[in-house]
């Protein structure tokens, strides 16, 4: 089962922490197009925080796979440019995705189903000159570009084993009880956290009584399915548009109570009474 | 009347209160070019202030004709997301606009020439699952990118009566007076009235003398034509570029004096004295 | 010399000081797209200091090469709008570029070599109505519209013996001893210099010794090949993407110690000792 991705298209996505102040973006997307000008390129977002390397596979493993089979998923979070960290492309049942080997392509590219990952090692598909510092566009773009053209990702690269992991942390799933976390935030002040819509399910199915869900000292009676269900201002749990339970405010930022980036996790539970 | 938009062509516009850090709008982008390939999607704005409809209905008002007809015009400031607002398309002279009925694609629509407007009701145009807070990605972009391979916005739709509306105050235009307001700003702190080139244009063939332009303690002589007819920090006032009366500083920020988003309206006077 | 740029493609870059929040570059992708369907519209930065020309200057040098033969560059940082400076076009060995006569295009301009400038003059190359503040929109997107349709730039225009010139200070290379300053910083907070890889392989060469690098109080010995190279923290000299010395901290800014917009110009030597 290590045939290239069947269904092929153009589309590239882009996760980057360069922001789009500077030029870098633009050059990455200029490099693409010298080598496949039909690509499609779409931008997930140049806003990560700087190096964050668990921001970028957080927004690679919401956004994936909403983009048709075939996508090249490229994310250039890369603190360790320069060094020993190998340039890598995995090859999911459905995606390509391209980046540094630091954990950031990991947890989507799981999620997906890893049929073989390979080292990006042959000059073939980079720039003539690699600089020390900016491989987003002197092998990363190349590659994605290569690949959009079809190219077979096991021509003269090499066969990995292994890559490097990195992953969320999971929810604790218990009788009558889930503890969880906070594992970012949005635009909108939204806590994310890692409780699944399927465990709260399953928990209501275990036990009767009312549902609890507990952040800091504040309690929330039940779950919304619409922020306007709540007073303007007020603290409520949803479940979010990726599936996970959510703590907002209607009209507000539930982060200003809660800071998600804090050093110590913020911690969610979700209690049947 | 109520033929699709004739021409058509594969552009779909968008403007949301995500901002770029998260991956909302990739997402979107994702779900568009998955059932159209070819659509050629361009922002118009995401930094719409949080659920601002006001300042989503200005963008769409100040950008959409600039489009070639058939263009889709995408908008999501969506607070009411999940509750009983309906998600629309409004079917224009020479356009489509597709969000929810907030009165946020109103004034555009109005300015275009409304021919009809549909309740997006069926699930055909929708994503298979449908959350409770995302409905840009789960039914918007679907039914946008629908539209722009052609297909009948009354195919399966409901068509509507009315929708809500939402206007910007109008100034009041009088003898020898035209009494206005600010109703944005924007990154060069232009301040943007609602008095209207014309308006200025008939007081001047009513009424014989000088022209001022009051706001605040602050009286302008004159109009400018070029922000470098004044001094550097200086104020002005100038027609901007959507037919409408700024008042801006000479490389400075206008609004550094006058806020527009504070509750009370900043307002404006044009006199011929 | 004098015929159009001959591999033609439909790219055209854009860089503005508009920001994205307000509608200012969406629309003059509307109005390139009303012109050309089929153009491929590259953001390099919408986010150029407000009027820096120097800035945008500098993002335009550092990406123009990257992009295929024929690319339309596109550039409006434009204090000057409504006077008498110039719209221009610039035709170069492999390129366009197109924007006010103020200087921003030139040193791109002049490195990839200029074969002829040209004053927009015709009306056949911009919208019906011009404004007098936003010719991004009503003449910069229209001729680069046209250009990417493959119409001849000297069609109706009027060419110019003289474009307005604008360089950047140039490092002062001594026999033991490089001069520079540093001309930008970025998002990472790298500190950018005028102090070319070249400049110091040629130093390497005339004398034998230690290579340090002076900036402010700090010095630092010897170049790094990647960030990882010195503690998280510490002050390194790296060869950047364009080829320049930059100055760096790993994992933090540079630019936190020595800020790069402030009048007095941040001095950087390198030495052999």
């Amino acid at each position: 089962m290590d045939q290239p991705v069947s269904i092929m298209n153009s589309i590239i996505t882009m996760i980057t922490d360069f922001g789009t102040n500077d030029h870098y973006v633009g050059v990455m997307k200029g490099v693409v197009l010298g080598i496949n000008p039909d690509a499609t390129i779409v931008d997930i977002s140049h806003g990560v925080r700087q190096q964050d390397i668990r921001q970028g596979a957080y927004l690679l493993r919401s956004s994936y796979r909403y983009f048709p089979p075939g996508t090249i998923h490229l994310v250039v979070i890369d603190p360790g440019v320069g060094s020993t960290r190998k340039p890598i492309i995995i090859e999911t049942k459905n995606y390509y995705f391209v980046g540094p080997d630091n954990g950031v392509l990991y947890t989507a590219a799981c999620d997906d189903g890893i049929k073989q990952a390979y080292e990006i090692s042959d000059k073939s598909w980079m720039l003539k000159d690699v600089s020390h510092t900016f491989h987003g566009r002197d092998i990363f773009s190349p590659t994605a570009a290569y690949l959009s053209r079809g190219r077979d990702p096991s021509k003269y690269n090499e066969k990995l084993d292994t890559v490097v992991k990195m992953q969320f942390p999971t929810a604790s799933v218990q009788s009558k009880k889930i503890q969880g976390e906070v594992i970012t935030s949005d635009r909108f002040g939204n806590l994310v956290t890692n409780i699944r819509a399927r465990h709260i399910d399953r928990l209501e199915k275990q036990a009767k009584g009312r549902l609890l869900v507990r952040i800091g000292n504040d309690v929330i009676e039940g779950l919304s399915t619409s922020y306007a269900q709540v007073k303007v201002g007020q603290l409520l749990a949803i479940i979010g548009s990726s599936g996970l339970l959510e703590i907002s405010v209607n009209q507000g930022k539930a982060s200003d109570r809660y800071s998600s980036q804090a050093e110590e996790p913020t911690y969610v539970e979700v209690i049947i009474e």
